[in-house]
């Protein structure tokens, strides 16, 4: 049975996602496709802008066959951790290829991962000019740089994906507002729908409407909304505490205990911890380990949940022989165990949002 | 320079504490009255209704030459360890004598606090029923036992405090609702302020207007209000690191991570703790510990804070050779020691109530 692996965040779920799945499938002979996506919490260091339930459904309607859930623990991480685990849940899997968009697919990524290796540590906390810098080639871009990420890890993990990067069409990542209308970034869409709501007539030609139907009627959540609860625990910890979280590197702990003092708006917040050293997804990863106390001593192996499958998702769970490594029905046991974390996510999330959480499998 | 001491919360100050400095002054020879006053946080384990600058402010109009702060680690306590906090304080200032309401001013204090000492491990944990069982009286009432308390410590801490208890007058100190119009208990005069509030004519007869004057446009403030907070920290926290907090006992950290889940409203969550075991007040303290994140391991030994004082008051400091034992001015260095605890509740206070904070010594 063949099988195809795609790493997402699907937040939402738009036309360039359905258009990944579709090359995805056509590559692999119409197989399985598994859909390895982050939960409440995103790889930016954001709240998701609906719930992880919503955002599988949105998936399984257009081409998932199975969602998985990447612990919280490892989503909320840089390109590169993020990558990690990406790669490890796609191995526990068991699929054959992973199927990535790219600015630029005909880079060769695993020789480009190659020459990394021995500058993992300054690779652990790369920048995009640090990238290039390595590659000495300009044209390496957001989505190229997670594919070479990809690469990295499938060299250190002893894994043999095979990797199909599929050209990127339509907007750029980092689109900040609805150009294209087909194929316009998550981003736009998401300052569209926090802006206008989902009435805003320009969501119609950029969101499928399964991803609308989902989206209609749901509360979106963004970072503001959690402002109270992270000046609240940023106040009523130690120093110490605060450097014992994930992610926390290089002081930051004294600096947002000085800075939100004077900050009454998320905005304000982070115009105050922005500085040339860090990047806005830097910081927000670390503010996002705080909100939701995730220790630097976490685990990073955890089984990871699935979400939702359909009757194809299903028969192919029922061929693989690593079935004791995902969860799939949940306990109390993994609840205080492997879950821990992504458990507290969705409570903190639903503090928010309480509304239209669901807790069990969705099977389509 | 005759001297004398109360120890007190104000919440907020009424007659019966106008009542009471008035009895002091005239047992005192007019001497210098000293209040030692709780800070934004009590010992019912309760937010106070309006913050402390504004219950000192009261005070020093009605009576009170100084008003000094108890740190929070110290006023969310137990009766036992409250009055401890007191009499170290009063020993701090130098005072001659100590004065308090009393339903039975003509028990023996002093001879009675004798005898509890080797039930001390039991007395620490006391309730009424106790006390009364110990003392086989059954006229012992509340503030009868913070006298015994009171005398307690003056015999452990060897301090030579002259006990005074003077007679209370009017209402019962626990009544819900205003009854006796002159002096009615500060439990009633809260709930009506909160129920209907500056403006309720049945204050005008029982609140002083000097107390009615620092109340009227002030934000009213009771535990609903961190009620998120509350649940945000619980739902954020693993077990152990609630088992380390201050006043958590026997499991209550347990207790308190599945019954919060279920609590939408401080009220729900207040039924669903509720047990036999524990009263109100020993669930609040544990609460507020949780709530202001102050360790079990916490030195309960800080130097107190002035928080205003008359001329006469000034005066009487200035004579007394312990200044370096007590913060008048406080530096940065005192924000992150003795007023370590005192300043992350005032922080916490004011995310609930922002406004008409004062941090500067109030001079009268």
């Amino acid at each position: 049975m063949e099988s195809f692996g795609v790493i997402a965040e699907f937040n939402p779920f738009h036309f360039g996602h359905r258009y990944l799945l579709e090359e995805g499938k056509k590559l692999n002979s119409n197989g399985v496709c598994i859909a390895i996506m982050s939960g409440n919490f995103l790889q930016r260091g954001e709240p998701a802008i609906v719930n992880k339930w919503k955002r599988a459904r949105m998936a399984l309607k257009q081409g998932a066959d199975l969602v998985v859930e990447i612990p919280v623990e490892e989503s909320v991480q840089s390109a590169n951790n993020f990558a990690r685990a990406g790669v490890r849940i796609a191995n526990l899997f068991q699929i054959k290829s992973l199927v990535f968009g790219s600015e630029h697919p005909n880079l060769d990524f695993q020789k480009m991962a190659g020459k990394i290796d021995d500058q993992h540590d300054r690779f652990q906390s790369y920048e995009k000019n640090f990238a290039q810098q390595l590659f000495g080639d300009s044209k390496v871009a957001s989505n190229d740089i997670l594919g070479i990420n990809y690469a990295y890890w499938n060299l250190k993990l002893d894994s043999h994906l095979k990797l199909m990067p599929v050209q990127r069409v339509g907007a750029d990542f980092n689109d900040k507002v609805i150009k294209n209308k087909e194929f316009s970034s998550a981003t736009a869409i998401r300052n569209e729908l926090i802006k206008h709501g989902t009435s805003s007539t320009a969501l119609l030609t950029s969101l499928p409407r399964e991803s609308l139907a989902e989206l209609t009627n749901s509360q979106l959540v963004s970072w503001p909304d959690f402002f109270p609860m992270l000046k609240y625990r940023v106040i009523s910890c130690d120093v110490a505490e605060l450097a014992r979280i994930l992610n926390i590197k290089e002081g930051f702990q004294n600096r947002i205990r000085s800075q939100i003092k004077q900050s009454n708006s998320y905005e304000e917040l982070m115009d105050h911890l922005k500085t040339r050293r860090y990047s806005v997804t830097t910081i927000q990863r670390m503010l996002t380990a705080i909100l939701l106390n995730i220790p630097s001593t976490v685990n990073l192996d955890s089984k990871p949940r699935i979400l939702g499958m359909n009757q194809l998702g299903r028969k192919y769970l029922s061929k693989i022989n690593n079935s004791d490594k995902i969860l799939n029905r949940i306990s109390q046991k993994d609840f205080n165990n492997d879950y821990f974390y992504s458990d507290r996510a969705d409570r903190i999330y639903q503090l928010i949002a309480p509304n239209d959480f669901m807790e069990k499998i969705i099977l389509v």
